[in-house]
């Protein structure tokens, strides 16, 4: 009988550019296909297997680390990819905003994208379904609204791959599902705080609503540059919760997203919230809106989390000068961003100005934290194997040495292109 | 007759622990023998090299990742060590600091410590020695005070190390002296800021001063996080060119080493300023003035620059959480330091209060930015071959592809224990 094994296609002692790889003999399934970028900004694609070998994708959640480069394989194929509802509706989105920014450096284009949507099927969390031989099953992740771990039984293993996933109750989403990770033997689990525990949800919420307050009644208005998917619409989640009822603005793609949560009330953890946030808080159309919202009181809600363009580096540079206002850095800031710059050097780039308002940064991180993970390792009982993906060397290899010395079980930290038997 | 070669002990393709090692035929010297830190804070040392080849030792300047690693050599040996005054005396205040952090996990004590500053033979700018058959000179590197790069003749070539280096005008220190790379045809370079350009520092400095003179006229102290060797007397002799006449205290090692900065006049560039500051300003000296100093309105400049204990830690906690305050960072922050986790989460470590007190960072930085270093390396005339250390790897790979582009000389970025043939 042919050995199962697992392959690294991406996102091997790297964050981002997912793509993991189960085999059976000569058939094979592919779990996320994401993309990630150098410093230059050109788009890293995973490794390819054989066309033939491969049945199909299952993919975890709908950031473009894990899907952006799903229509490599509709070029001269047709391969059914398996996700959410959720997961298809805003992987279209990604798609999309992924093309038309960097469309020219890729080797895909338009059609691509839509034969990969032609060829998403949805199924539901806790559905079995098959593609070729394997039985396939989706569980809540608790990352983003719609994100999922994916179980792979085999005659012989359940290997179930986390994708990126959390455990804490947010606005926005519940918890992982410990549950189904009891009857994995192989766990591919993301490692991307390998090394660090995230401060307490409720208390993040707390102190960022406590200042955004203070700055907005002191007269002043608060920049939140955020992720367009989820971060944006937890914080605004947040604050409806909160009852804020001074204005606040979004802008950017966040919209859309927005409405397509909206009408997808069972992947949202606190609907009511988002709901109350998508009545009364008032979407940026235009420039009038957008010099309305920077004259203050209120908080502005916008795209690109790390300043890499989009209208927060236009919100900043009209409010970084007034100590009245407020920065509030709500997203983990990549090398190679200008988000990261600003960070190291008080400037995001040459024509950054000074930035005298209030600058805080809030950890509303979206992946498990250390301690975390290792519960979730723990809630595996008859694990025979780790495979940490998706972390730096630095940050994997201090999980792997954690999971050695507490847990005992065999852990891997695996290159891309390595392949692990199972 | 023998070839010459250079090998990297330390700092291939990574920041700190540097150690160039000279060669020709059975003879060596080793320029630099620094160390750095893992993550857990281990202690890493350069390789070594047999002892018996080993003519002595050139250091650039004082920073522990440049002469941390010294005494290692001196446990079974007797070895002359080559540097500037100001460098001899700061080594000696830094090693003693070593020992007394993490004596516990270093291979040698105070013994060799003390066999090294016996050993340490002091040399001018622009005075030719000689260490068994090689002829060195040293030239001012502009990187912190006495800090030199290194030519080494030999019959074939002009080898130089500029250590680490900065071509600008500080309050502390001049820029490099180009004219000491015209003739040398192999360059050893440290590539640290190998992607980026600093802002102009007259902007920064006249940024900071503002800064600080808004904080404190509004009633708040602004704390000044930062390395007791050089930062934070740049940052005195700043607020005292300016004629800041609020109380500034200082606290930590900073006292020692001003003290040898004010002793030692030819080696600071603008030694009016740093007089009037020691002059002026206040050394904290106990809890009494400790507890004085956070009462503002005035400035505490003070050490561990991330945040890495120090009275730092303690001003941090007092003052963070009032708006009116200010915590302004002059100092890059490392990974895996507190000052980082402060960047990424908002908090530097469990128990770190809320900082709501204005935020700035601001770039002091003593490296050359990318411009810079391309500029340095086309002041060698007759140059035939660039090395790049002293950076991380996607900084010194960015650096080594411009330098093919735009100077079109042969370039290497090699790893620990290359050996290179001259």
């Amino acid at each position: 009988m042919p050995m199962d094994s697992v392959k690294i296609l991406g996102g091997g002692r790297e964050v981002g550019r997912a793509a993991i790889e189960v085999s059976k003999g000569d058939s094979a399934i592919i779990l996320d296909y994401g993309v990630n970028f150098d410093q230059n900004d050109n788009p890293n694609l995973p490794l390819q297997e054989t066309p033939n070998r491969v049945k199909g994708f299952v993919v975890s959640h709908s950031h473009l680390d894990h899907v952006g480069s799903l229509p490599l394989y509709q070029i001269s194929g047709s391969y059914p990819v398996f996700g959410t509802m959720m997961t298809k509706l805003i992987t279209e989105l990604m798609l999309k905003d992924f093309l038309k920014l960097s469309g020219a450096r890729l080797p895909f284009e338009w059609m691509e994208v839509k034969r990969t949507m032609d060829n998403f099927r949805t199924v539901n969390y806790y559905q079995e379904f098959e593609i070729d031989t394997f039985k396939v099953e989706l569980g809540n992740a608790g990352h983003i609204p719609g994100s999922s771990m994916i179980k792979v039984k085999t005659d012989k293993h359940n290997i179930v791959y986390t994708g990126d996933t959390n455990v804490i109750n947010t606005k926005l989403v519940g918890p992982a599902d410990l549950n189904f990770l009891s009857d994995a033997d192989v766990l591919v689990i993301e490692s991307t705080y390998g090394k660090y525990n995230h401060p307490k949800r409720e208390e993040v919420e707390e102190e960022f609503y406590n200042s955004v307050r203070e700055v907005v009644e002191g007269g002043g208005v608060v920049l939140v540059p955020s992720f367009s998917l989820a971060r944006s619409q937890e914080i605004l989640a947040l604050l409806a919760d909160k009852k804020f009822d001074y204005p606040v603005y979004y802008d950017g793609m966040v919209k859309e997203i927005t409405e397509l949560m909206i009408q997808n009330p069972e992947f949202i953890n606190n609907y009511d919230a988002l709901k109350r946030a998508h009545k009364f808080y008032r979407y940026v159309n235009g420039w009038n809106d957008r010099n309305k919202a920077i004259k203050g009181e209120g908080a502005i809600v916008s795209s690109a989390g790390m300043l890499k363009g989009g209208p927060a580096v236009y919100y900043f540079k009209k409010i970084a000068e007034s100590p009245r206002n407020g920065v509030f850095l709500v997203s983990y800031q990549a090398e190679n961003t200008p988000g990261r710059r600003l960070l190291e050097t008080g400037k995001f780039d040459e024509y950054s100005p000074m930035l005298k308002a209030r600058f805080q940064i809030f950890d509303f991180s979206s992946h498990a934290g250390k301690s975390q993970l290792l519960e979730m390792i723990k809630s595996s009982k008859k694990l025979e194997k780790v495979i940490l993906v998706h972390g730096d060397p630095s940050s994997s290899s201090a999980l792997a040495n954690e999971i050695k010395e507490k847990i005992g079980v065999d852990v891997e930290v695996p290159e891309n292109g390595k392949e692990i038997n199972l």
